[in-house]
């Protein structure tokens, strides 16, 4: 039985409308002095980067640019940025923009402090020999949670292989978060990356608890932990509440403020506790199809719920709670099941798929599918429910 | 009106029975070389100085030792410890005890980093201009939460002053918090510091909207904010259920555990948000008589709450649920009121005084020690409800 836990966090947080305006205050208390933003096409078009390099040249910041970031970045594009970093001495990085574009900071800062190859870096944990370049991640959308984790993820085109690095050296130093960022967000979008935030809340709230996870050592994923649990919680109450009206009411500041306070809970919280059988299902389905991953592990989410309320009574009627529904009349078991319920009418009413099949997913892969998830140890193991093959394959049969 | 808020939190937390035995690993992943452990007679007296120091022998580390903190540090004893350190370059510091070891500690690892005196420090927020000397804190009380704060209290002993050294900078690199530590505290000292802890999570969780603080610029006690409400109210409940438990069962390691945690996750609220009247009216109080910081805090609080009732109705509510009392049949308001009741059975519980009067203030303190406390600001500010000389004297009133 595992008797300790560590919590790690990202030392800064600054959150509110027009925190972006203290980008400069913060670089400056960070010593940085050659500063590389990173960012993507969609940003730049957006008008976002030329803003944020308006209030860098006020704070005296000459700024280069990196704009070329692509959705699930390729190692190469990682190499060609670090390239520039070193041929533009930088020595500070911002990442502006999505999960994507953090995630490309993230490996830059890593090689400008550590230098080498990003794949040196991957294959364990905690391979990252000491804290990387000063990094300032800015989201421009509320779900991944990268601007505070610990994760980072390439992808190895040859080999058509996502490749996760990850460390606690990995967090960005400062997380700047600014929801009037967020509003521009298209609906479709904000539905798929909030209810990804959804999932890290969840699955880091209900995983197996720390105690009980079998590995040994130090490991990036503990499982439940009490920390995790009050941030993932408030992460789910938020969500709850106001992803409907992000969706619906893009303009509305506060609902995409919360939605974005959501989203940094729960990336604080997943990336101590870790995420569990959703998220292992959805790297083979991931795979498979082409939906965002956010669409994939929102759907996943309520059957994996259902899967885990035969062990996980107590903490399914909490998220119950959290979603403001009324459990009288009900018994435990029937509420903790009314739980994963109202997240499967939260993605109905958010306009995203329910079933397997709605994304391509047929009969004959579902085999596949629970063989590959298996092998994920990290997150299998975290599941507060064995997952079997048997169970996955009827979790999957259920979800088609 | 203020639109942002900062979260400044410890790198890393290690919680758990049997956590010190990762110390000598948590050293090395700070780079330190020339370890000084700073803590008290009591502590050492205990045998806990001699098991850290075999701990670190076993892991190669040759610490020097200054084990002569005394409570309420004046000033002379923390440059006393910082020539000792300077004599063996020290280039790491643990503190280990109670809030004066780990308040020396933090000074210490200043001037480790910084040079010169520590009222160079004094009189501002935000005055020390870098990181400090590798910090690893270890508390041996559940109470003042210094290891993962940003404040120093030193005494100015020829002005009879205190000094409050605050900065972003002071907290801890690593905050390492094993409740096996904790067995041997007498009940007393329990109460004491355990009913602290719970000033401090009341405090941060009803201080003021962090939108409405009056103050420009950056400011180290924030009011109320998301993260700092999310760890506050669970440290209501986890002191609320556990400090009884605690004093009456010393050896009760759950409930050492969980006051432990609870006075984690109050010290990182507060340290955010700030503290309010209770805290303003404590430093005056403290002044008069000799009783410890947490049995005047303590002894105020259900006074204050009930005083704020007035205008934080909601999070009074809030905070009688977390005392797992049933508000069924009851108004808004008095079960608002019905909280701070709560907190008075508490402390008659535990065995802490109830009134002013039974620690030697008398109704002719009242009018002076109103007006001392209208001149701490920054705690001030932080209060729900204004507190004006008038309120403040009838509350002392109430009070004696």
């Amino acid at each position: 039985m595992r008797t300790t836990w560590d919590f790690y966090s990202t030392e800064r947080i600054v959150f509110g409308n027009g925190a972006i305006q203290q980008l400069g205050e913060i670089l400056q208390r960070l010593g940085a002095k050659n500063v590389l933003l990173i960012s993507d096409p969609g940003i730049k078009q957006a008008g976002i980067v030329d803003k944020v390099l308006a209030l860098l040249e006020q704070a005296s910041y000459h700024a280069v640019v990196y704009d070329q970031v692509i959705p699930e970045p390729p190692i190469d594009s990682a190499l060609e940025c670090y390239e520039f970093a070193k041929s533009q001495n930088t020595d500070a990085v911002i990442g502006l923009g999505g999960g994507s574009s953090i995630d490309m900071a993230k490996i830059v800062a890593l090689l400008v402090a550590h230098g080498g190859h990003p794949l040196d870096y991957y294959g364990g944990e905690n391979q990252v020999p000491g804290p990387i370049a000063p990094l300032v991640a800015i989201p421009t959308t509320a779900g991944t949670g990268s601007e505070v984790t610990s994760v980072s993820v390439l992808t190895d085109v040859k080999n058509n292989l996502k490749v996760g690095i990850s460390d606690n050296y990995l967090r960005p130093t400062v997380a700047l978060l600014d929801p009037e960022l967020t509003i521009g967000l298209p609906s479709y979008v904000t539905a798929c990356s909030g209810i990804d935030a959804l999932s890290h809340a969840i699955e880091a709230y209900t995983a197996k608890p720390f105690s009980f996870i079998q590995a040994e050592g130090q490991i990036l994923f503990q499982g439940s932990i009490p920390i995790s649990d009050a941030l993932a919680y408030r992460a789910i109450e938020l969500i709850a509440k106001n992803l409907p009206l992000a969706v619906q009411q893009g303009t509305n500041l506060e609902a995409r403020s919360n939605m974005l306070l959501g989203s940094l809970l729960a990336g604080m919280a997943f990336s101590n506790a870790g995420t569990a059988a959703a998220h292992a299902l959805a790297y083979p389905i991931g795979g498979l199809v082409k939906s965002p991953h956010g669409e994939v592990t929102g759907l996943l989410l309520p059957y994996v719920m259902e899967f885990n309320t035969a062990v996980e009574t107590e903490k399914m009627v909490k998220i119950l709670k959290a979603f403001d529904i009324n459990a009288d009349g009900l018994s435990r078991k029937e509420a903790a099941l009314a739980a994963s319920k109202a997240v499967f009418n939260l993605l109905e009413t958010i306009g995203l798929p329910t079933h397997l099949s709605d994304i391509g997913i047929k009969e004959e892969d579902v085999a596949e599918i629970a063989e590959k998830t298996l092998q994920i140890d990290r997150l299998v193991r975290n599941n507060p429910r064995v997952p079997t093959l048997h169970g996955l394959e009827e979790l999957l049969r259920k979800a088609l």
